[in-house]
């Protein structure tokens, strides 16, 4: 057997922590599958007293993260300090510039700077892995970068953010509000004290403009990202997507046509005959479409400590085989500068939501904004009035360019008739 | 750009051709991605003046497979024959004796002579790759070998036959009988002329061994598979399931434990909680659970000429960029030699269907042998008198070992109150 692959941990909290534990534990049946041992050498991390559940002893302790690349025979940094900038950044920046290859969960920094650390990697001829930025525990960058390696992949889409997808889901299976259950989460420490990244739709940004690049062959463009998080939908929102055969999920959606790159992470209407109406709780799920294999789903745990060790680990699996290649699937230079697309001319089925003031004339008004817009109504549905007295009228469009929904939106704004702003959702085809 | 990865084609049917297809339509892609071009060089089929669409004169054209090894520059034999044994087998050993890669769709041969062909490969250091063996499209294999490779898989199992799993759908979709969909099937082109493989479960069972296999560092042993179809499957089964909250799939299942190497292909009632009873039509999913990652799924189709073409290029793309390992996903001579699992001890609920004799003290029968037996039940349903004039009596049981299921039916074996063989079903835990 070849000698270690030999790492040096950058981070031991929950997802450090777990790797240390995989290893550990499975520690005997990888060395067999990788044709040789795993073994972490030196670590870093912030507190060095704190009670992990493990011996650290046997390991070199680091104080400054940066040092590590600087230990002896090293082969592969693990950064785990997350942040798309700072000490991460700069570790691995020092990582791959020394010529060690670099493993890492970090969706922020790979978001914003992988495409300066893959020409890094490529340069140095190591490895630039990252798995476990995306999905967790699911290999969907494996799926697409090798397992859909032959497809022309004409869309990626799917559900990104496991603390918002269990707080759709759990507003869908008990009826209540968004504030109360997201104060729920946080208590019960699914969602962070801060919650904005996650339910805002910047972490479901980060991880679709990295799926999108390695999707489509292009160079990665989060700036290009619209993104709406899950603040505005409502309990009655998610109730008239039930009646309608819909359930609501936050999707990222990405595609690449003839007029650009178009990224979008926001709520969707999703019919329940497609897999994604489905997914419930934390899990994500990814699917692609390619243009021979058809749709391919990936579905797993999205967070965690066993499920991001598992990624991180398949990605030193992968550089003890020896088996890994350019970051994104091609090389750096090969990745197309593709302009972000009008999305204007996009056709679809559309949900809005307006809170009106239960007065004479306010649905005859928002009817007419439609008509004026272009937009072709196919149900529209008024219900009683909400605890603050408002009323809800929900519609649901026939198939029209996103153009014409903007038109009608805009005609309505600042209009005396909404006591809020207009809740717009996707309708995803069946 | 490398020189280009030689392929010689066996077998143009469906699959071979379209991997021309695919080859010929996204080529310039897939060479940015390889890092090096895929070019077939030499075909073989039984037809040379079929019209396939396309252009056949650009590759050289052998007229007997065995000796597309001995054509010139050849790196990767694909082999498309189909059959265990025969030309496929001569085929696949001439191929790894010569030290040229070989690439094959071809479950009843991997499952059959997997670990011989593996030795081979490994011992003249050439790929061994297999990924359109098992659920078409879906990229599983690299999945268990690469994406859950840092996990112990404590089991594996899925929906492994898109034929099974097209009747199922449309027997519940329709509430028609299994021999009439059949026939519709196979008159869309949907099931073979003989359907027994598919039917039957042999297919599924090919499947399952080569991914128990894979999962648990086991040696494959196809012979210990116990695979029942679903032949006996009544639309009756399906409403009863359905008004219980399940759906019936035909699983693969298998798993490892201390006790040897469970693996069976059988109908089961799946409930609505789980993924895979949401998976309609010829869609194949493949459930792997790892003590890190939990629950993984990959689905998509299982069949056809576009998804069997994208997992055998994607295969040869591996190849093409050098990114191959043992065929098992650790060396052919570290794999496990377990016995297969006693199945009396397992524990679960289970689904029993009775076609009786409509006269009395028929329900205090089978309640007698359930109850001497040990099986505790769960509830009973007695619904009205089929066409045949049988009445049936569905049972669910609480969870009891299969040893008292198996004890249950063997003492109302040959009673003269049963009209027709019973159905015996396993239930999913949510």
């Amino acid at each position: 057997m070849t000698k270690p692959l030999r790492i040096a941990l950058a981070g031991l909290g929950t997802v450090g922590g777990g790797v240390v534990r995989l290893l550990d534990a499975n520690g005997e049946l990888i060395a067999r599958r990788a044709g040789r041992a795993i073994e972490v050498v030196a670590v870093s991390a912030r507190d060095r007293g704190k009670d992990r559940g493990f011996d650290l002893s046997r390991f070199a302790w680091i104080d400054d993260p940066a040092e590590l690349v600087r230990h002896p025979d090293i082969d592969v940094v693990v950064e785990l300090v997350g942040g798309s900038d700072g000490p991460a950044l700069a570790l691995a920046r020092a990582t791959l510039g020394a010529g060690k290859s670099l493993v890492t969960a970090n969706k922020a920094m790979i978001a914003h700077h992988g495409l300066e650390l893959a020409r890094a990697a490529e340069a140095a001829q190591v490895a630039l892995k990252f798995e476990a930025a995306v999905a967790g525990g699911v290999p969907v960058i494996k799926g697409l970068r090798e397992g859909a390696a032959a497809n022309v992949i004409g869309s990626v889409y799917g559900i990104l953010n496991g603390t918002c997808n269990f707080i759709l889901s759990k507003m869908e299976a008990e009826g209540r509000d968004f504030a109360d259950i997201l104060s729920e989460a946080q208590a019960l420490g699914y969602a962070e004290a801060d919650p904005s990244f996650d339910i805002d739709g910047v972490d479901a940004a980060h991880k679709l403009s990295i799926l999108a690049s390695i999707a489509f062959g292009a160079q990665p463009a989060f700036g290009d990202v619209a993104a709406t998080g899950i603040r505005h939908v409502m309990a009655a929102d998610i109730a008239e997507a039930a009646a309608l055969g819909y359930r609501v999920r936050l999707l990222g959606v990405a595609d690449a046509g003839p007029h650009g790159l178009f990224q979008r992470v926001h709520p969707h209407l999703v019919p329940l005959s497609h897999p994604l109406a489905h997914v419930v709780g934390s899990t994500n799920a990814v699917v692609a479409e390619g243009n021979f294999v058809g749709r391919l789903l990936f579905q797993g745990a999205g967070a965690g400590d066993g499920p991001t060790a598992s990624a991180v680990v398949a990605d030193l699996i992968d550089i003890a085989r020896g088996e890994f290649g350019p970051p994104y699937a091609m090389p750096a230079d090969a990745l197309a500068d593709q302009p972000a697309a009008d999305t204007g001319e996009r056709r679809g089925r559309h949900y809005l939501r307006f809170e009106v003031v239960d007065k004479v004339g306010v649905l005859a008004e928002i009817a007419a904004a439609m008509r004026d817009a272009g937009v072709s109504i196919e149900s529209l549905m008024q219900r009683g009035a909400t605890a603050g007295g408002a009323v809800l009228v929900a519609i649901v469009t026939h198939e029209v360019p996103e153009r014409s929904v903007t038109h009608a939106l805009e005609k309505l704004r600042g209009s005396p008739s909404l006591a809020g702003a207009p809740m717009w959702m996707h309708i995803v085809a069946g």
